[in-house]
């Protein structure tokens, strides 16, 4: 398995990149190509996953390493992404009850990775990320997971609101890590639950946190404002590992 | 404050360095100098707690930013050092009983800062990590403390055996990571402690590890080795938290 973060440029290449069914994580455009070649691509891209942005000629050249980009450059997954199915199915295959991470815009590839280190080995099925505004699977992240990426999957959604609606749907309880939450010792974090991780600095955006079931804080007793972003999610993956612990007796 | 890490290059500046009690990390001098002002050089840095490299021209010259390092490069910490004592004497004058970090050997400054940074946030009253084998007060240290060291007192000792025997004395007791101790969860971490973390992919040295008074685990559901160093700091530390909030009901 290749930890490479992989460029596909020019347009043949691309093109045949995304009829194979390559996972592509973000496409780059010449701002105003209308062409035959490039209206293909953005088809064929619109299809997928890939989130596509338009960019000047110099912002192309300076991504280029081959120095023949034709006015497109797709940037690949390093891992394959897994779909949200394939988390629930891990669960049932082991007779647990769900545990899903749900990331809200990490962008920092090193806590990206550590927190999927964690989620493997604190037992959970599997890591959501929002396919906007979040890092994807790079090298940096596959590296940073010490391995964890073979074995834990990771789905990205559009909308990671109404994936927590759907997971609900399916029985799912969503917990959502903030400081005006209650202390997470006092709160019931047993069964099929989802943990819900915020962004660095900005934490769990309102639109998530509203369809939360709860918000539960790790106690702060000191000077500076919050945790390590995978410091925390580990904090509170353990909570919840402990609590199920405690249940089983 | 300054964030930055300072190299002080050739020798009035290293020697004033060393006279005025500027903390020191490391000191690189050209293997085989022996003149006179080196040899004040190496008998001032030995009153201090600063190691001392002897290196190849090569090294020199690839570490220095002036390009004048006259066979001697110094380099600062980012911020100073405390002792041992101004740690037991922040405990005391918080009133509760020590809780103190102990590094054994962590290499990586993301780490090292994010450790600082749980600490702090814990309700920590310190951290010791040891001269030799580790990363030191650097900027990027600074950096990734988010903060923190500005308020949580590090100190940096010779020998974290012997400061672990002057601790209990002092009647700390001293829990210390590693897999093969019995699951945290079941073990009594309330009271004075101190909390040895060890080194990624290494662990806790056995001669640091024969002086603790528990061996703790973190239950590890997954595939993959171990968590990140920082991330089993936060678990453990937290869960030092939860058992001290519970003892006061």
């Amino acid at each position: 398995m290749s930890y490479e973060e992989v460029l596909i440029e020019g347009r043949n290449a691309v093109i045949e990149a995304l009829r194979s069914g390559r996972p592509i994580d973000k496409l780059y455009i010449l701002d105003g190509c209308q062409d035959g070649p490039i209206s293909t691509i953005k088809r064929e891209a619109r299809k997928t996953d890939a989130i596509i942005k338009f960019v000047d000629k110099e912002r192309l050249d300076q991504l280029s390493t081959t120095g023949h980009h034709q006015g497109v450059i797709a940037q690949s997954a390093a891992y394959e992404y897994a779909d949200v199915d394939d988390i629930l199915k891990k669960a049932e295959e082991k007779d647990e009850a769900p545990f899903i991470f749900l990331l809200d815009n990490i962008v920092d590839p090193h806590n990206l990775g550590a927190i999927i280190r964690t989620a493997n080995l604190c037992g959970a099925h599997g890591v959501i990320i929002p396919k906007n505004r979040a890092v994807g699977l790079t090298a940096t992240v596959a590296r940073t997971s010490a391995g964890a990426l073979n074995y834990t999957p990771v789905a990205r959604v559009t909308n990671l609101a109404r994936t927590i609606e759907d997971l609900k749907k399916k029985g799912l309880w969503f917990v959502c890590a903030d400081m005006d939450g209650e202390v997470m010792y006092k709160q019931n974090l047993t069964g099929p639950i989802g943990l819900v991780i915020g962004a660095e600095g900005e934490g769990v955006s309102r639109l998530v946190k509203e369809k939360c079931d709860y918000v539960a804080s790790i106690p702060m007793n000191g000077d500076i404002d919050s945790l390590n972003a995978s410091v925390a999610a580990g904090v509170l993956a353990y909570e919840i590992v402990r609590q199920r612990i405690n249940e089983r007796g």
